[in-house]
């Protein structure tokens, strides 16, 4: 039987800044990637953020970002290997107290933006990430894109490497995603419901080139931001399950 | 037999700023105070500073203070005791990735600067932060000023808390201390030595109007911004050492 | 005649991060207090409000606050005078080079949140920053509370002080308003706007406590992310016009 | 005759944190570039440093830098041309604020870190900055390398660029500088001096690869975190004028 997990970003508000909605996204997925402090979300943000995938039943994974506010963390930075790992143990760690204030543990670390783009296609980067996230936590699963320098590296390193898709992005011959500052301007949810069932039975995706690429869908990103989010996440998981797809936390299923 | 702790501020450089005299005073002392990225400290000199505390046996504690780096947390701020405990878990949470990370542990934590403070006096931020390290972490043991708020709250919740004094400030009647901008302008090490034995062998400290007050030395802490603190924290051990004091972790002490 | 200045905190977005309703409030509103970058506001968002403001024909004010992104500047801050004159002049700087980029110039000052209850609470910090602003631009207006520090200094000092009261704060019997972490609760917009005529024409409120209490009303605050801002808005103008108050910029009025 | 300006950054002290040499540096400059807060500085490191610029007689010049304090803004950040003009005009306006405190001026702008090289090397950015510059003060002049984007920028738009040196970097065949992070190894200060000279006289400098390269240097810089920078920035004067090169300000050469 197939199963997948569905992840989205969380915790992204900021002081009275308000991003996303985590309250009705909850409902829907199996794996919420918490804002850690540093390209959004706060301490008090991070905490209520816990406290209600807890709630929910919601595996809890870390979503660090680079020191970047302004920038939502999407901007890159010439930061080395060494710092890009301070920057996500310090995030992680900040983020699993709040778990353990709520008797809950870390599943899975996804970076966020520029530094996950950077994971994804630097080889050393990817490395120092992961190479540390093992120390720290030997259990801990990374989501990756597929064929990206972090599959690679988790392979030879023996750490756990979930294949991420994106359900409201295009996707590149390789797996990759095209990223773009105005985000997603879908508009058919059936449709992008029934792309994300055919990544994860077929193993297949149209590429923004019109061509049809190979991926692995172990765990489907919905973001929160995008229009109509909740309602995207529906229709995914109703064509799922109308498709015989368990939907599972990812822990389950790698 | 008598015993002590000597603990100091460590890990307060900031990317390029310097502070401190870390490599110096790992040396003298039992437990360092790791400034967790708030009021001082980045993530690559948290990683630097635990590295450098478990090279030298010193046990490790975190050092969390309100985000006010201009400041350096030394600036009182209308915070709720909710968001105090968020901040507190906050930066122990990070820096106790980078413990994990050399297999080290946290033994303490001291607040900093005006949270620290606040802590002290103010009853409903004591016991929001101690539960909270409560919760998280019920092995850790919190430093705090003779007769303080974090005292009696540690007492009635079955908390472990340390009763800290100064080497380098100067004391009130009740065992609280002076603050002041300038720090201390300490220049005669033996008399400070000496007065420090004077707290921990008999228990009684010269207040700041000339007075004698009563006070439990568990912990003292010496500043390694004050002029010529390892000359003083040399002194502080020779002087201990010579009254058949013994010098350990808190952890051995309470 | 009777005459007044409708005013509104403008430019409190951050980043990707959105609040308010400049857009909206902009027609309604003679004098925007735009966020300089500390407790709200960014360079970009600054640049855009400053155009938004000239393409309105609305006047442009600081409205600098703590260095507090996390708590919206709403926090007191134990800063001395003269890092609190500082931190207006640097905000202010800021905001006047934007100004000049589009052909504009600085009306007025109103500082934010815990900063502005302290200017109007402490006289050495309402003297600080008078005294700042009065070196640097002599033409400069600040916005202050009726019976204020501040209002007592600029007397003194020769600097001009634009008395304000609140469309959606509750007053007290001294004329200043009562500051909740909740912000306003309104409800009735005519009410509302009736009360502000009131204030303006008669130069009475009632007070959050049913007394009648004296105010001059130079200009009036809307704050723009009270529920349903725009149309408070529109019913105060309305209001003031059914009662012949000229709506004008507070350099016409003082 | 031959006129050079002599050009140092100024006031990157944070805070409690300290760096550089100012006061004894600004006895051997004509020009300061004055941090700003974002990569370095404070308002109140801001207000100082304008003011000891002011008694010494030296000119007053902004060093805008990213919002990278941990990176202290030597880390390439993919900011659009509009962001980076904005992060400049947001700072250049703060210290402006703080120059007409004392009654001083903007004689200079000069970009720091990876901001600058990005200026020199993007024409796009380097255009973005000088369009801002020139609307909000025409009479400002750019600092840049030789053969720079920025240079070239200058040229087209009728905007004043100064032809900068290094006394203590490296420079390429270009007239560019070589950077690395560990800042400069420089030992000997009257060998140094005669390579200004030279730079200043005959338009020649070795380059990092032992050719000889082609330079206009109408001003040199001399960083104050150089080891020995006030006796580096001595040799230099004392050169200079053995050799008969007028040192003034960078507005009375070109």
């Amino acid at each position: 039987m197939y199963k997948v997990d569905l992840n989205c970003d969380m915790g992204e508000s900021y002081g009275l800044y308000e991003m996303g909605n985590d309250e009705e996204m909850m409902r829907y997925i199996t794996s919420a990637n918490i804002a850690c402090g540093y390209h959004a979300g706060d301490p008090h943000t991070i905490r209520k953020t816990v406290m209600l995938a807890k709630e929910h039943g919601v595996q809890i994974g870390a979503h660090p970002g680079f020191p970047d506010l302004i920038g939502f963390g999407r901007r890159h930075m010439t930061a080395t290997a060494s710092e890009i790992r301070d920057y996500v143990l310090y995030q992680l760690g900040a983020l699993r107290e709040f778990a353990k204030l709520y008797d809950a543990d870390i599943q899975h670390c996804k970076p966020h933006g520029a530094l996950f783009m950077m994971a994804m296609e630097d080889e050393g980067i990817a490395k120092a990430i992961l190479e540390g996230l093992a120390k720290v936590d030997p259990e801990i699963i990374v989501y990756a894109l597929n064929n990206s320098a972090a599959v690679e590296a988790g392979r030879k390193m023996g750490i756990r490497v979930a294949k991420e898709v994106y359900s409201d992005r295009e996707h590149t011959d390789t797996g990759s995603i095209v990223i773009t500052r105005k985000g997603s301007t879908i508009t058919d949810y059936d449709q992008m419901a029934e792309r994300v069932v055919r990544m994860v039975k077929d193993g297949k995706v149209e590429t923004h080139l019109n061509e049809t690429a190979d991926v692995k869908a172990e765990t489907v990103c919905i973001h929160g931001d995008t229009p109509g989010a909740p309602k995207l996440a529906k229709a995914i998981r109703d064509a799922l399950e109308r498709n015989d797809v368990e939907i599972t936390d990812v822990r389950n299923i790698i």
